[in-house]
């Protein structure tokens, strides 16, 4: 039987995208072929490179002006290709801190250019997105950097900031996919694949191409992103069976009504969640409720030391993933697209079992 | 049906290792989960990533001082991580010159520090590998770089250089696998898996641990080898599924008999090409004999206009991907671990025939 997999990354993938990839794995369409040991320069990979893409600029309605990446290296490596490509000449760049994510990218920044913190919600232990009337953004920033979704702190942007001219640039590897945005908004937008587009190993960047061409000297050619475009993404052999599963959850995606229809799922499976959390008085989130993420619920137990016996148990009645991240601990539980509703059904139910029991 | 596949990377995959990996698909051993969903830090993907390096550790005879990485970006991304990581303090490195992959790897170096070639077979357009006894290394350089198999050139050593004291860092991408090494030989081996290690998203680095932990100022944290190090190749989301079908790949590579058994096949594989090629009036392989490649094998054809048909008609019986690359031109054949040797029959018979009616 298959597990309901709550994991952050990588994590669950729709079954109708698993057995599709299954059942292609030997011999794809009849080219004799599997998509593992396809060519990239093939008679085959390139449509379906061209293909995924082409889905993927339907799906988000991504203007023409802007270039879609496919690279390896995960967010990770964004924090310092960001810097490197985009400071153009400027010394500064301003980021928003809203919880582990946006101080790492925050930090390797910091190793090419004067880090500005325009705002942050240290203070209330990034419980929160702070408000942006309080943000005091840098005039001579190259770019404004927000996390859009913080994966493990659980809070989320329900807001596009405007910023006026200066480049936004958004990490949305948690994000990305799950309700509708105006891409036109930002400069650029980055997310590793593992949550909503499919599998660890690639990267996804959609960059306006007017920010291209110009990077801090010393950087690598395989960091340049307009290296990248030149080449289509294929500058060296890129993450071909991670690009065709990018390309599958695309195409389920469209199947499923595209983003507004996902977006009003993952909304009430959300709110589904957080009624259960709040009704009960042994089950705790402690984020501001207007910054509650859709994707990543957090919450903590009354008896933390039951944890362990909570996971056990869950494990066992097919509920996996659980656990929140090292840096911050407690409960974690991550509904992406490709968890379903009766995944989060069997989530609340197991978690009013295990209150009335132990709580 | 089943092609057989001479693409040169992505490349032909073992049907059994392919089977397997469906199989284990949409269910990996009773977990509830397929491998493209696990949680790199959950209960079961460290076990799958540490019996690949177990068993690539066994098969290689890696010795204990060597760390192994399993990383993001491909050989182009090693022809930058390669200066900043060890030059050390010193300002030049040395690089011998074969074809295509070695120039490029030299380029890239070029950007960060002083580039030293001490051997280059030019002259003869890459047919061979300058005589050892030739090269003038630079004493000052902080290593040397070879590459042991130029994929595109068809050019392979047939010996392990003796720098006596300087660190030798080989590119091995596709030969990796293919023949008996002693690694501690070298400093630094690093090769994309998409040729003999598995599929493409996934690069291998095995270095030597006393090397680390100085990097070029504005090196990239994803670029600094002892931070992968520290974190046992998960500083950020790996690959997982590369990584995983790297392990298929050992396991099967075992199974084969281990690399002095594959290398005695790939032996036997390569040498009933070239001896039809030079058997042929009408086919030719001009690489130097004691240079010649056992894994890429580039040929010409008296009739060069006669290309498109040979490779339309090859494709209409199932040899695929026999087309050279864009940089040099004709033809190739690349027979890695994965290509049986009745690939390699059929391939000479096709040749044969080809001659015949055409030649």
């Amino acid at each position: 039987m298959r597990a309901y997999n709550f994991n952050a990354g990588p994590s669950m993938l729709p079954e109708e995208v698993l057995r599709r990839a299954r059942d292609e794995l030997l011999n794809w369409h009849g080219s004799g072929l599997s998509v593992l040991e396809m060519s990239h320069r093939g008679r085959f990979f390139p449509k379906i490179a061209q293909q995924a893409e082409a889905d993927l600029r339907e799906l988000m309605a991504i203007p023409a002006e802007y270039r879609v990446l496919f690279l390896q290296g995960g967010a990770t490596s964004q924090f310092a290709m960001v810097p490197m490509n985009l400071l153009r000449g400027k010394r500064k760049a301003s980021y928003i801190l809203t919880g582990e994510w946006s101080k790492k990218a925050a930090e390797e920044a910091a190793q090419f250019c004067q880090l500005h913190v325009a705002g942050t919600s240290e203070k209330d232990h990034y419980t929160s997105v702070p408000a942006p009337e309080t943000w005091q953004i840098d005039p001579d920033s190259a770019y404004l950097h927000i996390t859009t979704n913080e994966t493990i702190n659980g809070v989320e942007y329900q807001f596009t900031p405007d910023v006026e001219g200066m480049p936004l640039v958004a990490d949305m590897s948690s994000n990305i996919l799950s309700r509708p945005i105006d891409v036109s908004q930002y400069g650029l937008i980055y997310a590793g694949a593992q949550k909503n587009l499919g599998i660890a190993g690639i990267t996804l960047v959609i960059v306006r191409d007017d920010l291209l061409g110009r990077v801090v000297p010393g950087t690598p050619t395989m960091y340049q992103y307009h290296q990248h475009v030149k080449q289509h993404s294929m500058l060296n052999t890129p993450p071909t069976f991670a690009w065709y599963m990018l390309g599958l959850m695309c195409d389920w995606l469209k199947r499923q009504g595209g983003i507004p229809a996902v977006a009003e799922r993952n909304r009430h499976k959300a709110e589904k969640l957080y009624a259960c959390l709040d009704g009960s008085g042994f089950y705790h989130n402690g984020i501001r409720k207007d910054c509650r993420s859709r994707m990543n619920v957090v919450f903590t137990m009354k008896k933390p030391e039951l944890e362990e016996e909570f996971l056990e148990t869950a494990r066992t009645e097919g509920l996996i993933g659980l656990k929140g991240h090292r840096a911050v601990g407690g409960l974690r539980a991550s509904l992406y697209n490709a968890m379903p509703e009766e995944g989060v059904d069997a989530l609340i139910t197991f978690l009013r079992n295990f209150e009335h029991l132990r709580g």
